[in-house]
């Protein structure tokens, strides 16, 4: 062994998550959890290491050299640690084809790695949920996946004003385009213009749809200006309204980035005016599979990070209490009870308690101490008496109060 | 995008979840967790990119190079994939410090990666269940550790006859080399042919002591064949037997490989005769923070793969039956009914029950046979009668009949 030391700091822009944090953390997961179960989404996942061509198909060069964590194993084969899920679930779904029932309803939280600078909200490791429902062509898909996002906002106590849903349809846009007289260089270049107009003033997107065009913008502006809501949304938007979802509106400039949306694509943006911004979304890609040499199939999804949703739980005060696993601690007065505290607290996880020992065998105020500072919320301790009589004071540290039991009271008194 | 196609198969020696496997996956997940917060442990998490320096310090260059997965960062940071939870556990416990209140009780169940040729029950990537209690010095900690290994077995529906919990001191042990007058070199060999011995004929076990020893073995077999049981090895076994933990044997050969245990070791063995093996196990290590350059601190832990486990249950047939999240599964006539279902799935959902949807609009005998499949259990389809009605036939999958309810009774019935 080496005498140096060693620094006790994480790798750059990943987390440690002591007991505190990963309550959090756990709490943020079982939400997840628990939305995506109730409209049927069973849990997939796959290794974080995935071969580096799976990216290469779909991302082109760019992003396999900038953003990713690649390299090359001891063996010679190229490496990446998965930036995102899809290309994953896409090599799954196609490695089990027809075998699958559809509609397949599939979720997964999982932690993902992106070289880049860490800032606010962005690490290079993040978890995220996925939640995808397959062989669905009709507009059915997307209000579930809507609406299935809209119950995991209300699940972790988020009101209508909170938050508003956002949905376009990129076929729509496309129309608009060609209508326009944009040939497909133009259409791609307006569509990361538009992708972008929350961020630039009036001015320079006009500017910029300017030069796109080359020439006069005027027509152009008009029109999108004018532009009505496609059937498509005001169906998306009236079927949501049916199930209680009525904070969705249109927006013709939500394009969401990835090239690979083919239809409705949709946006949960935080309304706090200090803070407003897309906190997540998904949409239709029904050419998943085409990697795989596989035929099109029906595809609508989401995908949720951990660290947006927490700042947003974070500023709206809802993130949960911590409270320890533990919900009775035993304190021993000395050596010669041991045996019995271990036997009673084994009775009592038995019962279906969650029971910690202190084995310290210091003044008992101080084992008490100890307790509080874990935030347990019951105390008993052990001594001569108890162990004569068979009886014990279970003391509740918020209240301070004891009362006197027998031993098989104690589980129906903590859990009352 | 490419036209090449690409492979489907995951990285080498990792797996894929496919919903049936994340299912048992889960449930032994549910399980370890479950039996650590009995005992009061919390969770907590680092990620899965480490510094190469926390593992150099410790465990020298070869298992570095050899064995586990390391990379050079964009940025030029040496980073390596966590082969085991131990060093980050160091280090997170090393970074906080005086602040932890102990005894402090941590568990993670995380993944972790080693660069070796996939086997059965060995891949690239597995998961762990680490369980450590910090802060206690006497025996309570060992037979607490013991104590929860055991609990965890039993949970899994594991009876005494199945494993075997071996236990060791490795102070013991040394003062029996002492005693014996081997140097510090012959007493390092030897704990390595002690480790082995179970994979040794006799024959050849003699044979490498003799060859340690410089000349005869007689006086040392004679000597170790003849070796009571310590009275630390007792007093764990006393408090075990307490607790009703009474398949705990002596092995004066055990040692488990890893050279940071300082005191108890122990291993629980598969009794299987077609598959007799350790399965998993831990100890006492109380140098854990020395290459922080911290003072000893207290620490027994064990960790339990997934791999082993996953085994061991399989040959007992303990795994459990694969069930859906979906509890009940709608089916649609017709497209005109569709606003209804979707309605009365999000009532339903509110309740608490998991809902899926068919909106294929197929035959209904088909999306029966879609719910049958995907073994959920069970099905009400939605057509003119239950639209005027607002009455329902609930068909139970399993016994095929069907029982008429109104709305406000399907979950009620369900759930019975």
């Amino acid at each position: 062994m080496n005498n140096q030391k060693i620094s006790t700091r994480s790798y750059k822009g990943v987390r440690d998550f002591y007991p505190e944090d990963k309550f959090v953390q756990q709490y943020i997961f079982g939400k997840m959890q628990a939305a995506a179960e109730k409209f049927g989404y069973e849990e997939y996942d796959a290794s974080i290491l995935e071969s580096t061509d799976l990216y290469r198909a779909k991302s082109g060069e760019e992003l396999i050299n900038e953003q990713v964590y690649t390299f090359t194993d001891r063996g010679g084969r190229e490496v990446t640690l998965r930036p995102e899920m899809t290309p994953s679930l896409a090599r799954m779904i196609a490695k089990r084809g027809n075998e699958l029932v559809m509609p397949t309803r599939w979720y997964n939280i999982g932690n993902h790695f992106r070289y880049e600078r860490p800032q606010k909200g962005r690490g290079r490791e993040f978890w995220q949920l996925n939640a995808d429902i397959f062989g669905v062509d009709g507009l059915e898909a997307e209000v579930e996946i809507i609406g299935l996002s809209y119950e995991l906002m209300k699940s972790f106590g988020a009101v209508n004003d909170d938050f508003e849903i956002r949905v376009n349809d990129r076929q729509f846009v496309q129309k608009v385009f060609d209508e326009s007289g944009l040939d497909s260089e133009q259409s791609y270049k307006m569509s990361k213009i538009f992708d972008k107009k929350n961020k630039l003033t009036q001015d320079v997107f006009e500017e910029q749809v300017g030069e796109v065009l080359g020439g006069d913008a005027g027509n152009f502006l008009n029109k999108i200006q004018n532009v009505e809501t496609p059937q498509s949304i005001k169906d998306v938007i009236e079927k949501l309204n049916n199930r209680g979802v009525d904070n969705v509106v249109f927006d013709l400039f939500l394009m969401r980035g990835l090239d690979y949306y083919t239809g409705i694509v949709f946006e949960v943006f935080d309304m706090d005016p200090a803070n407003n911004r897309s906190m997540f979304g998904g949409g239709r890609y029904d050419n998943l599979l085409d990697i795989f040499g596989k035929e099109k199939l029906p595809a609508v999804g989401f995908g949720m990070g951990d660290m947006t949703i927490f700042e947003f739980l974070q500023s709206r005060d809802l993130l949960p209490v911590y409270k320890p696993s533990a919900d009775l601690y035993l304190c021993i007065f000395d050596f010669e009870y041991t045996d019995f505290t271990d036997k009673l607290a084994q009775d009592l996880r038995d019962q279906g308690l969650n029971v910690a020992v202190d084995y310290s065998y210091a003044k008992i105020g101080k084992q008490i101490k100890v307790a509080d500072k874990k935030g347990i919320s019951f105390v008993i301790c052990i001594g001569e008496d108890e162990v004569k009589k068979d009886e014990f004071v279970l003391k509740n540290m918020s209240s301070r109060d004891g009362v006197k039991l027998l031993k098989s009271d104690i589980v129906a008194k903590i859990k009352q």
